[in-house]
Parts: C-alpha cells; structure tokens; sequence
C-alpha cells in the first residue's frame, strides 16, 4: 500500500472496514469523523442537519426513515432490505423559490427495498413521519445490487459440490478464489421473475490483481434471494489459470525501479490556499460559479443549481438545475455461455457512488484539495459514511486561457495572455474491475468541461495460447499469456437538467449545411450556412451525430435576450466518442436503448432521472429514456433536460495489462450569446511577484 | 501591458522590435542573446554551431547561405528576394545511422527566393560552398509572403487616391487605419501569373483591437511585386465602422474590475527544478522520451527522432521520425466581394513560425519552462532571431495514471493511485488576428497527445444591424453592435512521419464491424468485432471518419513482434473533430485537397512535407497530398507517413468578442502493443514528504 500518511491510511481503512462489510456497521460509526486531512475540519456525521433543500440525507435523518419504516405496518412482521435511501428531491418550483433561511420544504426520502422478491418503491414524509406512497413491482427490473447482495452471491459458489469439484480438477484451492457476481442482465422469460446473477471466480494466488487469474467457463447462476445455484456451467477446464507473474500493480511490490528517469517532485501550489469555499457542506462558491455538490449513491457524484455569475452586472444566473452520470452501459463482445451476458449497468446495478472508494490524496487529488464524504444506507438501514468520496481542488495545467501577440502591424508590441485556472470536482467508482473517473471542471469563461477517465482493470478472457493465433478466432486481442482481453464499449449517459436564464428552454439544431453558389455568383462554388431549427417535441431532438452533417447542439432560454437580441444559451460541444453499434433488438441494447443516440431532450419531469429506468437491475427496458422520449412529448420553450452519452470502443492491447493507464473523454458545456461578450476579459495575467517562494521538501 | 518583469519585457521588446519591423534588422543581431530569463542561460547564437544532423541553420551558416547565393551567378545582376532558407535536411539513413561524434553529413540548406516574379527553389551545399540545384517555377504557387511583402502591401493603399476617397468619405482620417494583406487565394486564371493579395484596413482609434473595427467592404487587390493596386473594390459605404467601445483586451485598460471572486495565486511548482534535460540546444529527455525539437519558419515546431525508452530492457525505440503541422487551412463562408477569397493556408502562406511571438513568461507557460528561439532568415537572406518561440514545461494538471481501489471483496483495503506528470513543447503562432497554440504532450505511458488551441480575434464583418435580424440572412451571428461573427473552419493537418521500431511500418485499419449470432446460438443477438486489414496501397488508407463505422487505425512494425506475437504498434485516436463540407471542386478546396479525408499514409518522399504543396501560395492544388495520394503508391511494410487533419467548425458567439477564449482540440499518438504490458506498473506515487513547502509571495 501507500507508505504515505501510514496513520491517516490506517484510520480510513479501519473505518471502511467498519463500514463496509457484511453487517456490522451498526450505529456508532455515525459519531464517526469523514475524514481528518490537514487542513479540513472533521465534520462530525451524527450532529449534521441539513442546510438546503437538496442536502443529501443526514445520518440523523437516515435513522428516522428507518424509524419509519420499522413502525410501517406492511413491514411490521419482516422488515425488508433497503437497497437505497436517497432524499426524495422538492419540486423544483420549490427548490427555486427557497432562499437561505427559508422554512425547508419538507423533507423526504425515497427507498428502494426489497421483500419476498419484489421491489419495493416507498416515499417516506421526514416531517409528518409517515409513508406517503407505497408502490410494488412497478415494472420490471429490481433495485441495485445490495453490499449484503454481493458478499453473500460472492460466498455461494462454495458450498456447491459441482463447483468444488471443478475447481478441485482444476488444482485449485477455494481458500485462493475470489468469487464475484456481476449482474445477469436479463435474456428473456428463462430467467426472469428472479433475482439472478452470474458469479465467477478468479485466483488470488501470488497477486493482490485476481482479476488477471480468471477461471475461465466457469460460471454459476446464483438466485439472489435463496443462494441457491440455479445452473452450473463449467466450459473451461482445458483453459489454464493464467500466470500471477508482474500482475501485481502494489508500489510495494515491485521489485524493479522503472526504465526511466525519476521525476522531481512537481506540485499544484496555493500557499495562501484555494479560492473556493464550501458552504454549509454542499455549497461551492469559486470565482464566478455557485454550485450544489453532493454524493450519491447511484450516479456517485450530482451537481446542483449552478450558477455563473453575470460578466457585466455581477447577477447569478442559472445554468444548470441538475447534471450526473444517469447509466453507465458495458457490453463485452463475446457469446460464450461465461461471457455474453457481460453487458453491465453500473449505475442502476452496483451504484457509482456505492462503488466510490475513498479518494488518495495527492495521487487522486492534487494537495490543497477539500474532500466530500458520502452518507448512504446499508441493506438494513442504518446510515454509514463513505469517507472523501469526492474531491474538489483548482487546477491550473499551464493552459491558456486565452491570446494574443501582434508585432508587425502596429507600433505596438503586444503581448497579452492570461493563464487558466478551473476548479474540479471528482468522483472515482470502482465498480468491480474497472476504476471510472469522474471530472466536472469549471471555467471562469463559463464553460464545464465533464470528463470521464477510464482505468483499473480489464474484464479479460482465459484462453489457451501463448501466443496470438489468428486475431480472427478471438474475442479480443491476446494481452499476456493466457488472457484475452474481449472487446467492449462503455457508455455514459449524462442527465443534464440545463435551466438557462430559467426553466424554460428550447432546443435548437444548429445545422451547418452546404450550399452552392449561384452561377456568377460568386469565384467560390460553395459555403456553409448555420442552419437553426428549433426542437418542437422529443423525436426532433432524437440526435445522431454526423461527421459530415455537423451541427451545434443550443439549449438556449427563447424568453432571455441578450443586448444584441440573441437568444442566451449554453451549447453541448461532444469530444471523441463511440456509438453502439448492437442490434436494437438485442437484449442488451433494449434496456440501454437511451445509447441509440447520442443526444435526447425530453421534458423535466422528476420521476425521469434515471436513463435505464429506476429499477435497472433485470429490467426488460420497458422503462428508458428511449422509451419516455418516444411519446414524443412537446419541448419547446418548456422545462426541459439534455441527455448526452459519451461512448468509448475499447480493444484491449497488452499496456492494458495489468492495469490500465487512464483513458480519458469527455464534453463541453459551453456559453453561447449567454454573455454579453467575453466573461473573462477582464482578467488578471500572472506576476511573478505574486507566486509563491517554495523549497524542496517538508522533510529534513 | 504586462506590469510583470517590467526589464523583460522591455529587453525582449526591443529585441522584438529590433528584429521584425522593415529592413533594420541587420548582422549585429546574432551576437544578441535570444533570452535571458532567470533561470536559464542565455545563449548567443551568433556561436552557435550545429550538434545534430537535424540541427537548424545557425546565424553562421544563414550567413554562408547568403554568402553563397551573394557569389552565385544567375544573382550576380540581382540578388533574390528571400522567403525562405531551411535546413536541407540530411536523407532519413545518413540521420538514422548518425551517433553523436560522428562527422556530419553534408549541410544544406533550400532556399525559397523569388526574382523577377519567378519562383526560385534552390538548394546549397554548405561544406562545398555552391548551388546544387536550382529549379525555377516547378509548380503553381509562390514562397510564403515575407515580412517585407506584408509591410509594404500594409501601406499600398495609402497612395491610392480612390481609397484615399473612400475613406474619406467615411469620414476616416489615414492616421487611424491598419492594413492587412490576407492571401488573394486562387480563383482561376484571372489573377493568375501575378502575386496579389487582397487588402483590407481597420481602423485603431480607440482601441489597439483594429481587428473589431473593420473598414467593411473595402477591398485592394495589390500586385505585391509592383505594388500596383489591381482593383479597388468598395461596397461597404453604408455600413458603419463599429465603435471601439469595449474592444481593448489590454489588461492595462480595464477599468473595471472582473465580476468575480478573486483568485488565489497558484503554480506549479518544481523546487528542485524540472526534470527534463535540453542538450546540445535541441535534444529533449525526460523520464522515458528523448527528442530532437526545433522551431520551423513554417511548421512552427518540429518533433524528430522520438524515441521512447522500453518498459523492459530500457533501450530506446523508435516511435516516430518527424512530427510537424504541415498546412493551417481557414475557409470563411461567405461569397461577398470582399469576403470569398477569405480562405487561408498559414502555414505556407504566412509560415506557423514567422508569425510566432515571444511567449510570455508564467501565462503562456508556466514556470520552470525552458525557453527556444527560432533563427530564421530576412527577406534580404540575413538570420533572425526570434526569441522565447518554443516553451518546454513539465505539466501535473492533478490527473491521474492509473488506479485501482478495492474494498469488498477481498481482506485487504487497495487504494493505488499514481499522478500523472507530463512534458509539453509549445508554440504560438499569431497569424493576424488568429493565435493557434500548439502543444505537444508526452506522457510517460507513450501517449503523445498533440493539441491546437485556437484564441486571438475573430475575422469580423462590419454589418448595418444594431440588433440580430433573421440570421438566415447574414454569413454569422451579430456578436456586438454592427459585427458579424462570420461562420469559419480551421483544419490543422499533421505529418507524422511514424517509424515504429524502424522505419518500414504498415497501416492497419481495425475495423470493428457488427456481426449477428446464428439462432441459438446465444441469448445475445449481436456483438462486435475487429477485423485488421493491412493497407496495401495509398488509396486503401484514405480515411473518412465514421461513428457508425468505426476504427482503429495503427501504424505497425510488421517484422517487429511482442513476446506474445503482436506487431508493435501506435494508434492514431481522434479526439473532438470537423470535416471540410466544401465542393471538391471549389478552388479553395483543391488547394487544400488534402482536407477530404481525415487520414492519409504515403510512402515516404522527402520531398512531401507540405500537404499544400512546397509553393502554397497562390498554388492551385497541383502538389497537394491529395494529388500525391492518388498516384496509389503501395505502403504496406515500407517507409510510410501518416496524415491527420484535425478540424473545427466555428460558428462564433458573442463571447467570442473581442477576443476569443481558447478554443482547444486534439488528437493522441497511443502505443498498442509496443510495450510488453503497462510501462508505467513500477511508477511511484506522490508521497507528502516529497512535495515542496511554499510560502506566499516573492514580494515582502
């Protein structure tokens, strides 16, 4: 592990330990400290209150949902296993309308249970102490994965005597297996009516890194509510577990000084500190943006309410009202009975926000960075802290923010530039093998900038060759002995609730077309022409994109004009990306139809947040944003929500081996005719005189 | 200006001034240091020699070129004009065989010269001191402009007594008008056999920002040899000059102070230096890369011998030959008068490199850059030079490597996490109103990750309207009272010159193609797979992006193979992207053919460097890549070059005014199974103890 702050590490594992596994997180933990860096002040959980309508859940507030539901008659025989615990979000009208120190709207919480194998959906009134709506089996699908879920799947393999048998065969001891159960998907009436998962094991034998020791076809569909081991299959016995040799990725356990020169340490400095502050725990006010940051359990990280402020009179305007990853679709490319239903939806199955594990400072973060912790609810509904879950610095690369030189025309010699400093908040979820990355980067020129950095491990293939055969016959390309890494792609969706100058919002496809001109006309045969076409209802804004019939993608305010008349928005600038390219038909594709194209708007409503459907896991896709979206509702000058998905093709190679160095893409936000000219005009350069004086090192 | 470094910035200023402006420049400048920042040594490149075959011309030897040409017989009657003297670079073996301490090969220089209106390309021996070769209008087109061409076409219009009339009709007085002469372009044989270009003037009362305040509709087309006014062309009487009201992006001109929360200083701090060495003036190493990297009079900067050190054995690899921007092509759309022929090729019409400014210390580039100058040649054939062109920084943005963290499923709590460092080379060239910033990033993983960013000031139009009318109506949005910020692409096309581990390599489309299961087979319907295809000939590798077709595309070594039996690779990865929609046939775009597809690969000819051709300017598409491309060479295992263009679409916005926040897009050069798995596993952490203690300020 770190060698660095060896006690700090010792404080957060010992307290993640207490927290995460099995059941024995029970009430003190909420008298626990989030965390305890430097410069920080521990919050103490257990004394929270929440400041903000949109402040997640208190500990405090936590308990009482369970108090609720304890003394819920439905629940008073068995009490069900809660999957989520989430604050039951105001209206918005009434999120708008509050002002700090203001009476709160009431607060509410929504759970997601589970008892006798249904879904539970409850809303839960904080103030009146009462279930206010209690629905069953809403449609198909089943809340996430529980932590108590995925322990126990983890553990069932062993009592199987197909499965010790197999493994026996293999020369392989259950005390070196590590089981896992991603989720089943779902595949038709076979399986459905039950919670499944598909569990697999791997060796840990010589590596912390299990994932590079598949056990290849050997697979066990385990029905989650009974344990029991429904089908057994076991298709790789003639497949060798492949080598622990240099899988291991520990900085303790290598052996080796790398093939490069060592780098002087290099660091981000702020001796008088950052510029932000965070008020009453979720608020962040930096430069010119003010914005609500909270964790979640589902999509890991939510921004709420942000705000810019206006370059010319200094007003805060909306922006955003809500921006997060909604889903997070993973589809490998191979039919194998232990691989085709390897098609993964993070979000909705295991949680971003579940899987976020405490961030490492100065390796996740840079110094000087302020960490969030996470409140979320364990499967019997006690509250339990997720510490520095996310993390929140200024960043400056040495980028420019922007230019200018001129010489030769003038008499002048102009030289004027000005350095960019943004501010990020991240989140990293390491949902299983894969480690996501999530930035949202803010710059004083108003554009957000939203990254997702792909690393961790590869889901890799146990095969029998040494050496690559013909690419043609595999899955995916040989990345070490024995291990194939299988093609996939990851998608994700990003819920963006754009509120420009105010809810209502329109759509506008700036299309860039060609035209040619007239004969005589002019010397040039052709020209482009913006275009616009404003959304009328959802199917209008149903968006493909094309390379070679290019368009902008303006959210703007029809009511907001700027001084000049122009509409004000924000327009969606795609980075590089990748579409799904599986049939719409397939299992896989239907319940993550919201990647059929890249770009949706559909009309606000707060029971739509979740592109895979509130209950994800096992769902049929009876509940996506392609299937909301194909009401083709009205969205013109309404309160509308923007939906984009960031895809990425990943054919493995062996650099991917034994961990993978971060990919990375991503998205702009950006102003268009929102300000009345460049916000950051008026910016400061650099001097030297201001920056600090540093030396080596803190230690002797 | 800047109040930062006030000496500096005179120094260099003066410098600055000394070097461009007219004819003044003469010998004494190469005993003046090209720098003299605080911790880098100045160096007096009047002693300079070379001590890399790659080595630009010194100030010596662009003084023995002249001293040649001076003796040279066709010039004994006169002496040419100098638009250009380059190092000849020595043939790919002799550089490849090359060690340090081995006598050089022959240098040689090409010189582009015009006299008489005639187009000279010569080449000169140095070390036999004579013309090898002369060759007169090998093709359409002429050298790049030259500084003397820019300033004298600046001032042909004041002695035109129609202007003269115009402008004093608008009520203009001459002292307050700047002149520009953008490229004339080609439009067929009109203005054929004649260097033209076209001249537009702005007015800089009230403002150093001219560029804001066109002088709409007045255009010259001016011989540059004769300084003849061709034609006068004035259609812009009506429209109003636009006001200077808010123009000035001089920090020192801000009256008012930015409507947000002031920012903390930060920096990226280094106390025991950057790790990157600079030896014999041009040769780059740092951590696992070592690079020869110079400034170009018109590629801007040039990247050669990149050689990355292996993961395993810690030799050093080739990766690629030669790295440049080779053509810069900005088509306007709109088919005015004085507008149709806005469609400019910068780097061979005004050269990325000649049009780049001094960079500015600690906003252009952070601290601890190592700072470049370029020596170039004056139009009378003299050296230049021009100071602090090239940044070299080290580059920790708070991203992250690689991680992993782990918590539920196995006894052992992981939290890896590794920083990731970077080395950027920078350059800026400001070509008029324009600044493009270009950035060359290495990481330690083998990633190159090359960037354009775009800021400077729009191309604006004078308009009538005071309020945004039907915007079908105008070539741009109204972006301030009477501008139109007039639709525009920028296409920056790469040569990269890829010698994957020797320079015989082949192209590899990796085509990822949808393929349905047969019934029964699986639950699953559909999946994807990668299909390799070596590319035979050129027209095989003539790419067109596609998102619902998508590649891979690698450059491999074929004779060249990992343990595991994979060719040793790079990929090009595309990031954010636009395609050139005009007609093929339009003239600007046969010029700048090499925009209709994204990706091309040529065998390598030292002789195609330029995508527009060697005469770019005023050429008519005659020596473009395309035409180079269609002669469908065979490229599989042999010397070949790869081509990227990287587009934007611009359609501009009120925050584009009056200078333009930069606009920033990229593409990386990413290892595929060159390493034998992940080069950076033994990388260290960030470790507390490390890191450098800093205290506020430099001023007491």
């Amino acid at each position: 592990m770190e060698k660095t702050s060896c006690l700090h590490f010792c404080f957060i594992s010992c307290l993640v330990l207490f927290i995460i596994v099995g059941s024995w997180y029970r009430s003190s933990i909420s008298s626990l400290p989030g965390y305890s860096l430097q410069t920080q002040k521990p919050i103490y959980h257990s004394a929270e209150t929440p400041h903000h309508p949109l402040d997640p859940l208190t500990v405090k507030e936590i308990n009482r949902v369970r108090t609720i539901l304890s003394s819920y008659e439905p629940f008073s025989f068995t009490f069900p296993t809660i999957h989520t615990i989430l604050l039951d979000e105001p209206d918005k009208v009434q999120v708008l309308k509050w002002r700090k120190g203001d009476p709160f709207p009431p607060r509410k919480a929504q759970v997601l249970a589970l008892l006798n194998g249904q879904s539970h959906v409850l809303n839960v009134d904080l103030d009146s102490i009462r279930v206010t709506s209690h629905v069953i089996n809403p449609r198909s699908g089943y809340p996430m994965l529980s932590m108590d879920d995925i322990s126990a799947a983890s553990k069932a393999p062993f009592s199987n005597a197909e499965f010790n048998k197999s493994i026996a065969a293999r020369g392989v001891s259950s005390s070196e297996l590590i089981c896992l159960p991603p989720s089943a998907g779902w595949f038709g009436p076979n399986e459905e009516g039950k919670r499944v998962v598909k569990v697999l094991c791997f060796s840990n034998q010589g590596t912390p890194n299990f994932y590079m020791r598949p056990i290849e076809g050997l697979v066990m569909t385990v029905d989650l509510d009974t344990m029991e081991v429904l089908k057994f299959s076991d298709t790789g016995r003639d497949i060798p577990i492949p080598k622990s040799t240099d899988t291991d990725y520990w900085y303790t356990a290598q052996k080796k000084e790398p093939q490069m020169e060592p780098l002087n340490p290099i660091s981000i400095e702020q001796p008088k500190g950052p510029s932000f502050r965070v008020e009453d725990g979720h608020i962040v006010k930096w430069a010119n943006w003010v914005f609500h940051l909270k964790a979640d359990h589902r999509a890991g990280l939510v921004i709420s309410r942000v705000m810019v402020r206006d370059s010319e009179n200094g007003e805060l305007r909306d922006v955003m009202y809500k921006g997060f990853a909604s889903e997070f679709f993973v589809p490998y490319m191979d039919l194998d009975e232990s691989w085709y239903f390897k098609s993964y939806m993070d979000a909705g199955e295991f949680g971003l926000g579940m899987s976020a594990l405490p961030l490492v400072p100065l390796n996740d973060c840079p110094r000087h960075s302020y960490y969030m912790d996470g409140i979320f609810a364990t499967p019997d509904g006690n509250p339990f802290v997720q510490p520095n879950m996310i993390c929140l610095f200024e960043r400056y690369a040495g980028d420019i923010s922007w230019r200018h030189s001129e010489g030769l025309l003038t008499d002048f010699q102009i030289r004027e530039a000005r350095p960019k400093v943004t501010l990020v908040a991240r989140m990293a979820a390491s949902v299983g093998n894969y480690d996501y990355i999530f930035d949202w980067e803010f710059q004083t020129d108003g554009l957000i900038n939203v990254k997702v950095g792909l690393s961790g491990m590869l889901m890799v293939k146990g095969s029998p060759y040494h050496q690559a055969p013909n690419q043609d016959a595999m899955s995916g390309p040989l990345i070490s002995e024995n291990l194939i890494g299988v093609v996939h792609d990851h998608f994700v969706t990003f819920h963006l609730d754009m509120d420009i100058d105010g809810a209502n919002n329109s759509f506008v496809n700036v299309n860039l077309v060609k035209e040619r001109s007239l004969p005589e006309e002019s010397p040039r045969k052709s020209y482009l022409k913006a275009k616009r076409k404003i959304a009328k209802t959802e199917k209008d804004a149903q968006i493909k994109l094309k390379l070679y019939d290019p368009s902008e993608f303006h959210m703007i305010n029809p009511s907001k004009r700027s001084r000049l008349g122009n509409p004000t928005g924000y327009k969606i600038v795609p980075g590089g990306t990748a579409a799904s390219l599986l049939d719409h038909s397939d299992p896989p594709q239907l319940r993550s139809a919201f990647t059929n194209s890249q770009i949706w708007v559909t009309p606000y409503n707060k029971s739509e947040q979740w592109a895979g459907g509130l209950l994800t896991y096992q769902s049929r896709g009876d509940d996506t944003l392609a299937v909301w979206s194909e009401r083709d509702r009205s969205i013109e000058n309404k309160d509308i929500v923007l939906w984009y998905t960031l895809g990425f093709h990943h054919i493995p190679c062996q650099e991917d081996f034994p961990v993978m160095p971060t990919v990375t893409s991503g998205f702009e936000l950006k102003p268009v005719n929102f300000f009345e000219s460049n916000p950051i005009l008026r910016a400061a350069p650099a001097f030297e005189k201001d920056l600090p004086v540093c030396r080596p090192s803190a230690s002797p």
